[in-house]
């Protein structure tokens, strides 16, 4: 659909065609043509039963997200990333795909849940199943021993996840990593204090912090004499025995495992571990609840998705209205025939930094442009008339209260800053 | 590698795993492990000659991002995200992946150019391929016809683009689109003012906003009787004539068009064309001279993956010092035994929101601290020592000028945040 009735505009920013003119066959009015040809095509196939049907929808395991699931996204990654930069660490970005062999041999079994890319000709690509093996191609490809990163991206695997728990085929990854030579133990204890900082930051009420070292588990594992091709297997046993309950497996080493796991590592532990006659002749368990003695080896912070769904179904629950802009006044006027006074206006509060927005209308109702911030949560109107221009003002209207005030046009960007900053 | 030398130690948020052990087979030190294994497997496969060679490298035509280059990756996009803000727009997400069928017959001969993912049982997907066509899936899944969005997303093409002039396989797209029921031109006129706001505020230099209506070129391609059918096909070579210059065809009218493309509209040349005895009997041609002539039915803007690589050469040629991180001070320790004053120190800068950092030593050199702050531009030094800690003050070091001061440490926070406040 085209021309003055249905409308389209936009920016598009292409690498392939700078200062060159926009390919015609990518035109944004392209979307309105592709909207229908879908809708149609939608029409045309949803009908025919039996074989084939076209449906619209993302892909199995994925999602859109919208303005508002945005607007949380935003929030969430605000905290985070405001924490890293706050400890002075560095952040990267790798591409989503890697060269097959990259990937090869890193994942054990789980392997099958890596996405291949089709064989067009060239390199054999998958998508990343993690950031944590780019990462260490990173590291590998440049040479580098000492950084102190975060990488935030999205991350590919093929598994059946239960979505309505914020679990996905597409999900983000939040991965924060010190390397380097360092005396023992000073990184994981800023590791510990960022995790503490972002979980109250977010306030997601009370949070446990579960730690662990994988060689207790091994020693374990060792002593209980597991052969050590089993380990990874039997690892991700343990791991899963959180749900299955421990009885399942017969081995009480396991089972001292599953409670290590399962509570919250203190001294009064460590000890009674390393007061084990068995575990304590074991390298590997010792070092390991050495270092934990001496504080943590490593720390996991709580899935990045499941923070996501939490605070979107806090938001449904409370019925917080959440803003998807933060448009601080929409210039309206109260009579016809101003379009052109509020186009000035509007570029005079831009060029002022302040955000505004106006109504795409030559002669919008006042009571429309009046709701259409109570819909959006515009919090303040500026309104423009024949006698306010006489008079050299700007009539300031505070949605919330319907208080209106007379602006002087000049000191407007100044009133309108007062009124929307933050106390 | 392992234990107290060579060191490791991480976040990493995974939906998978929310409140539940980390998978043992994920742990962090597997970083270390995998660049050795990475490292390890160049060295025996680099050498064999004849068949398969292992690279570390990323795919063709992807490139990683350096701290260095997120840095001005940041800055681009910031003062992208901050105009469209000002400009009340909304931000989605879409996947990285589409269903086949969606991308089908969306981009005529370019399909080639589209990545498919291996058939692995499920649904067929491939890799988007511009931002547009996931954004009219997504109006025409939630049936949304009126929208402000903006969308910034990395979209696949699987051509051999020159790398050097910041063109990739994997690459930016930066879409603004405003649709809905509107009298005409007014969002056009915003568009263009985002356009200009956007080029001056990233301070590229002079540029140029090149605007057409791609039913003017229809037009005399109709007027020149060429089929409708061949219309996309010509209209990308009048595209690439920038490049290989008009002469080549023999058709005055695409010669024509590319003198069109060749220069901004103005109202003289509009004018011109509304003459041409057949172009202005052409209904597609008149209704695309007309809007024209009333404003601009269409911007495109500068891609953005050029701006990055033209930013990136900038900073190469004026050496100017990319900062990484934004730490304000680091908290340095003038003698030995004092790391838990300086954990002390730097926690409650932490809480204060200062962005700090500590070398993970527990005796660092003195001289190593302040080398630390010159490689990576930290502006401040505070320093706890014995005298210090008796007389309850902080030595306050500013790196630049050497100069150094006593500050009370109640009011520690309130001097950082003086000195390192931007004019």
């Amino acid at each position: 659909c085209w021309g003055g009735r249905e409308y389209w505009c936009g920016l598009e920013s292409r690498g392939a065609e700078v200062g060159l003119p926009p390919a015609p066959s990518l035109f944004p009015p392209q979307i309105a043509k592709e909207v229908t040809k879908l809708l149609e095509m939608k029409a045309r196939l949803g009908g025919d039963e039996g074989k084939h049907k076209f449906v619209l929808k993302t892909p199995k395991g994925t999602r859109d997200y919208s303005p508002k699931q945005m607007a949380i996204r935003e929030r969430v990654f605000n905290a985070i990333i405001t924490c890293f930069k706050r400890h002075g660490a560095e952040v990267i970005d790798t591409p989503v795909f890697e060269l097959k062999e990259t990937l090869t041999g890193k994942y054990g079994e789980d392997s099958k849940l890596i996405y291949d890319l089709k064989d067009q000709g060239g390199e054999l690509l998958s998508l990343r199943y993690d950031l944590t093996v780019p990462f260490a191609r990173y590291l590998a490809m440049n040479k580098i021993t000492n950084i102190k990163r975060y990488h935030i991206a999205k991350v590919y695997r093929r598994d059946n996840p239960a979505m309505t728990r914020g679990r996905y085929r597409e999900f983000y990854q939040c991965d924060f990593d010190i390397a380097g030579q360092f005396d023992p133990m000073i990184p994981d204890a800023e590791c510990l204090k960022i995790v503490h900082e972002i979980l109250s930051d977010l306030q997601l009420g009370d949070f446990l912090i579960k730690v662990n070292d994988r060689r207790i588990l091994d020693g374990m594992f060792a002593v209980c004499g597991v052969p050590d091709s089993k380990f990874r297997t039997i690892c991700s046993t343990v791991d899963k025995l959180d749900k299955v309950r421990a009885g399942a497996l017969g081995c009480n080493l396991i089972v001292l495992g599953l409670q290590v796991f399962g509570q919250l590592w203190g001294l009064d532990l460590i000890e009674r571990l390393l007061q084990d006659p068995k575990l304590s002749q074991n390298k590997l368990a010792k070092e390991g609840l050495g270092d934990m003695k001496l504080l943590f080896e490593y720390l996991t912070l709580i899935g990045i998705e499941r923070i996501f769904s939490i605070l979107e179904q806090r938001v449904e629950a409370s019925e917080e209205k959440i803003r998807t802009t933060e448009t601080q006044v929409l210039v309206a006027s109260a009579q016809k025939k101003l379009l052109e006074e509020r186009l000035k206006l509007i570029s005079e509060l831009w060029d002022a930094g302040i955000k505004a927005e106006v109504l795409y209308k030559k002669n919008p109702k006042l009571l429309s442009q009046l709701q259409y911030c109570e819909d959006t949560g515009i919090p303040l109107v500026a309104i423009v008339g024949e006698q306010e221009l006489k008079d050299g003002v700007v009539k300031l209207r505070v949605v919330a209260t319907r208080e209106e005030v007379n602006v002087r046009r000049e000191s407007l960007v100044e009133e309108i800053r007062m009124r929307t900053s933050r106390p």
